[in-house]
């Protein structure tokens, strides 16, 4: 167990092998073994393997290569609604359309995210969560037809590796680890925390070919942008209210 | 791998023995091998083995005693405060206060909390997520000193196991996993999905004990009520605007 979690790498590049849908299924099945808040599974996983639909993703996913060769993508989704029709059959009246219950979904559905791609690993395959799922969560719904109540909240294709790359570096524990009380970093805390890490030559090399003075300049300016940010932050605000989850009065 | 996954119980009873720092601290960095969002790692764990401390967050936790009981609980951070204090000391401008930047941090905290909790479990540990860790997210951020950036998502004890529980029912498959395009529930679907779940004796016992005529009514009138979610929702709203996650424009 340990030794499959240490050894998570992210996969770019698959084989067109196909995964077995039994052993699909088995990885699946791991997925729904997740702590669920009172044991009611907000949550959903829409498997996409057909040609045309994962190009559709791939659209979705900012043209990621992977999305269309790996043999299937995983969306998994914060989702009430099967509760909730499940409430009015039963003569029970569900409050669930509100930013709440949103995060109650969305934290189900990433514990079951995190048990498939490690259920995954574990088999040999592998996957690479595409961060852009919250950004196009609006053209995700649209794809796959979700209805009312169903927010995709993290997605990734599963496949044979065709590639074998390193572990990623990591911030020292410190970085990340605090105990009894948050301590906060000074200045120096942080030149020891990121030394390594900008020391290291692919780092070096990035810098040189972004044309920028330093590591952090790439992800303020290019990768991960302020005005990005904002834009998706409110595609992703009109997704939770068009999908019915921020009745908050 | 699957094993550890297949056999999770949450455990709400602990044994009063510590876990050893070297082990907790090794479970913490399997932690850190989960995906994460251009490798930034917005996210910390806050570990709280103090018993004042502890007597604090079981206030915030609604009481529940096994977080007076484990040896140590963990509190996993959306957390955008170390990132920002190293762009900042990097002549770079942090973008990074908004809705989005909140969901990608979560998602981040979440995936390493699941390692966390598998890498406990294949230690032999035990774990239970405490799903009031959104409900009460103002107090916990008073009690763990948390700064601007920072939110708590997931918390949990870890600690050995003091009870052996059965493994919890789940849906059947097809009730969370759609191909290729989400299909709709009919309410024969609902019926079939639902119905060995509702003959469960341990659930047919929670009806008479509740005095309620269906199971959902039991989530919707007294474990998950409407007016809850709107209180919950509105105070944890305001601590995403608190601790700086909401200038979306």
């Amino acid at each position: 167990m340990l030794e499959t979690i240490l050894n998570h790498r992210s996969i770019r590049k698959y084989k067109p092998d196909p995964v077995h849908p039994d052993l699909l299924k088995e990885i699946l099945l791991a997925g729904t073994r997740a702590s669920t808040t009172g044991n009611m599974q907000v949550y959903s996983m829409i498997v996409t393997a057909d040609k045309a639909a994962k190009e559709k993703l791939w659209e979705a996913h900012f043209k990621q290569d992977m999305v269309k060769e790996a043999p299937v993508i995983v969306t998994f989704c914060a989702d009430f609604n099967r509760f909730n029709l499940w409430c009015e059959a039963r003569k029970a009246k569900p409050g669930y359309d509100n930013f709440l219950s949103f995060m109650t979904a969305a934290i189900d559905a990433l514990l079951v995210a995190q048990n498939v791609a490690l259920a995954a690993e574990a088999k040999g395959l592998g996957i690479c969560y595409l961060g852009t799922t919250t950004y196009n969560a609006d053209k995700i719904i649209e794809i796959l037809n979700l209805p009312k109540a169903v927010v995709p909240v993290a997605a990734f294709p599963i496949g044979y590796p065709d590639e074998n790359p390193e572990l990623t570096d990591r911030l020292p524990l410190e970085a990340v680890v605090h105990y009894e009380q948050y301590s906060e970093f000074s200045p120096g805390d942080i030149k020891i925390l990121y030394g390594d890490k900008e020391k290291m030559p692919f780092y070096q090399e990035l810098l040189k070919i972004n044309d920028k003075e330093t590591l952090a300049q790439i992800f303020t300016d290019i990768r991960y942008t302020k005005s990005d940010n904002i834009k998706y932050s409110q595609s992703f605000l009109k997704v939770l209210k068009d999908q019915g989850f921020m009745n908050n009065e």
